[in-house]
């Protein structure tokens, strides 16, 4: 057996190291049609965690749920001119609506089935929605309208990676509309603030809340806002979006309501998404050369039961031990819902039980043997620390801990998390430096913080280095300096990061 | 105002009454692609409470969640014969994936971005899950496999109903392999009784499960398993499948394992569905002439509080006292979870909340002004009794009975719709009185209990009245007969009818 579970490793290559944590976990693969995943059952379980407490704070929040149409007629696509051309490139085309057997007898989609007019698959839902929310809103009484959508979108891309960027993705994807600006504006910083919450509390995620520059922006939007996260190749995802549409999509659609004076105006609306990428991120920020770490807030299961035995007699006792263990435990409550324990009960030897666990990226692994039961004690591994450091720890102070020490490894990979971006984050003032940052062997990257002036748009250095400006930092302090790329005053440090 | 809140009623026409009930209650609407409704918060809520029962009933059965891809490659799609043959008239077909600018300008689908194989939208995904299956299992160990899928599809229907019959629609598919094909028909039994139990106790539905005849089984299967529910119009709903697949798809996808006798062997697969159709099927069984009616174990709400009030004085001091009422209310539980309870604080008429709560299928009304608050009443109308059958109980008693009332009115539903169902149900012996009871006018139609022989295919008869065998139910009794339309025996009666 190698040194770790996953081969090859993070410093060896980071990029394989993903795939591989992924194929050892069983989370996904990839399927026969081109970009697109099969999400299985431990990548979907984490899925509908993150579902279920995401969909509590929206509708915390005063948002509902709702559903609207996969396909969207090429001619409302078109409504909204930079929307369109942002995703023209991308969309998967619905042409005919039947099959039938062509002059060789084979299957093929029926040329009298052409339609009039193609329908794209959603590669996102502003216009279809817009159309519906222009017959729906009439009046100031009818404003606002709160509704989210939880579905699958489809982008065509040319490179995929699983979670990280497929074809078709499962998301969210809020649309609301708005009697004024400032509440719009409002409604797309409360939803910024929701995905920083979620990301950081449940996936600890240390996020930085930030606008985008106007060349990163949603195509059709006046402002984006997102939450980026530093990834352990020191690269930035962006996590989650919500964008302040202004009245580009209202006017495109005719979003028009009679205002409290009985004049007509138009609405302001914003949509705001994250998708199954939040959990490519997990994987990246947390996971290491054993495999996949979950953190306990959205853990399927939080302590997988190992029985330890050798032969049929032991077995029985064991299991039975196990067994009432897990159930004593499932009584304790961690994060407002009971903790969630397995017992591995497959026939399989010992080591490779524990191994799996740990691919799984289980918080608590909890080996029981007779020996444990006679001195009633349980032999834990925490998932936050080394495989064979694991410890002997009274069964009933166990229990009793065990919500306390699944928050602590849940504050563990959220500090590690933190550690690991700042200590690769760097203020850079000059062109050299920044150069140094990004493509020296020695600093190997992270985030810069550099002086930035809106006019700025692009430079060579930027292309060649294959870097971005991720974001304009929300919580960043005021400082005044020089736009390193323009020279023009700057008033705050903007995150410039390689990104996926 | 008419005698009633829908116009036209049920007796009048009762397809444009069921148009009516869903727009009265505001639950969905007709979009701009043809026939595909978008699902307005309301009608969404309700699939909610479907999907997290029946979820949650799922995994008492041992079956887990994954994703599947939406596109199915044309070569996959037809791997099975019967199955594209029942389907190849209903495909939505994916042919392009960029869309650029023509010769005219305008966007089209790009024609160098044409797919070398064209891709379907997944009218079921059988062929595409099995596909993975293949991969997947390798032997004995590897089985069961209990996966199921909460996704949308498309079958491109011509003539389309809300929530009944849509192009797209929203279901759950479940899709099992196992080793045997007793292990297989066990499940496939076990999930029609999950769908029965699920659609009597949560949709107060009283179905018939049953064997479909060969004719309407599913394609590709070797038996279909069917819950069968008679609406208001007498005609039969086909609400949820559960299908024998055999070796049908395993041999067509190449599911084999290595069974303990180290022998490789082809598997037996499962599948089984219910979709938003549910909705459509609760709404035509227990909806009036007042609009819609839901069975309060799916309510959003069970109970609207409307407060009662004339000027703004008296609106404060009620308002406070409705909330807490609402607050007290949330403490009680009914049917494991919290009531759920609104307050209408919206600026309207009094009489406008009462039949908005009425014709939104609301199971309790709560109307408090200051005289009920002075009395310590509420005044309460129940959803299953007219809309002016209203009383005053004192709050506590209210509060300390609300769940054994929303029980209560679950229960009634279910025995109108059971009453209705038996008394339009009839055993029928001659071509004579089965063409009396369909067809004539005094009778109406109905279920009609008829011997049957599996021989019989078909009948003018059947084609001139539009009726079609639903099932032959489970629990029907064994007897001795004739078979209606070939003279053969028949050992037991099977269930005919019009049908959605």
């Amino acid at each position: 057996m190698a040194d770790t579970a996953i081969t090859p490793t993070r410093a060896q290559n980071y990029s394989d190291w993903y795939q591989e944590v992924i194929k050892a976990a069983d989370m996904a693969e990839n399927s026969p049609v081109r970009g697109c995943m099969v999400i299985k059952p431990l990548g979907y379980a984490l899925w509908e965690n993150i579902q279920s407490n995401l969909d509590r704070m929206f509708k915390e929040t005063g948002h509902v749920n709702a559903y609207f149409p996969l396909l969207i007629p090429l001619s409302l696509l078109e409504q909204e001119a930079a929307h369109v051309e942002g995703f023209a490139k991308e969309c998967a085309v619905v042409t005919h609506h039947r099959l039938s057997a062509g002059p060789d007898g084979k299957l093929r989609p029926d040329p009298t089935s052409q339609l009039e007019e193609p329908l794209i698959i959603r590669p996102t839902s502003e216009t279809i929605i817009g159309q519906m929310y222009a017959k729906w809103v009439k009046s100031y009484r009818d404003l606002p309208i709160l509704i989210n959508q939880w579905c699958n979108v489809m982008r065509w891309e040319m490179r995929t990676r699983m979670f990280l960027r497929t074809s078709e993705f499962l998301w969210q994807e809020g649309h609301t509309v708005h009697a004024t600006a400032a509440e719009a504006n409002e409604e797309t910083l409360r939803m910024i603030e929701v995905y920083a919450e979620f990301a950081r509390e449940y996936l600890a995620l240390p996020v930085v809340k930030g606008e985008k520059t106007p060349d990163e922006r949603f195509p059709g939007a006046v402002n984006t806002f997102t939450i980026e996260t530093m990834m352990q190749d020191r690269k930035a995802l962006q996590a989650g979006t919500s964008h302040f549409l202004g009245q580009n999509f209202a006017k495109a659609a005719g979003i028009q309501f009679l205002n409290q004076q009985g004049e007509q105006e138009t609405a302001w609306t914003t949509s705001w998404g994250v998708s199954t990428r939040l959990i490519g991120g997990m994987i990246m920020t947390h996971s290491d050369d054993n495999g996949l770490v979950i953190p306990p807030r959205v853990a399927p299961t939080h302590v997988m039961i190992l029985p330890i035995f050798r032969d049929e007699k032991e077995r029985e006792s064991v299991l039975n031990y196990a067994k009432e263990l897990a159930q004593e435990l499932r009584q304790v409550t961690f994060n407002h819902q009971p903790v969630r324990v397995k017992v591995d009960e497959r026939e399989m030897r010992g080591g490779d039980k524990a191994w799996d666990a740990i691919k799984k990226g289980v918080p608590l692994r909890v080996e029981i043997g007779p020996r444990d039961i006679a001195k009633g004690e349980v032999f834990v591994g925490r998932r936050d620390k080394g495989p064979k450091d694991k410890l002997s720890i009274p069964r009933a102070e166990f229990i009793a801990g065990i919500s306390t020490t699944l928050q602590e490894i849940q504050d563990v990979l959220m500090q590690r998390a933190l550690d690991f971006r700042t200590s690769h984050t760097r203020a850079i003032d000059s062109l050299a430096d920044f150069e140094k940052f990004f493509a020296g062997e020695e600093a190997g990257g992270g985030f810069a913080l550099v002086h930035w002036n809106p006019a700025a748009v692009g430079h060579a250095i930027l292309e060649k280095l294959k870097v971005t400006a991720r974001c304009i930092p929300l919580d960043g302090p005021a400082e005044k300096g020089v736009c390193l790329f323009t020279g023009l005053p700057s008033s705050q440090r903007v995150i410039f990061a390689r990104a996926y």
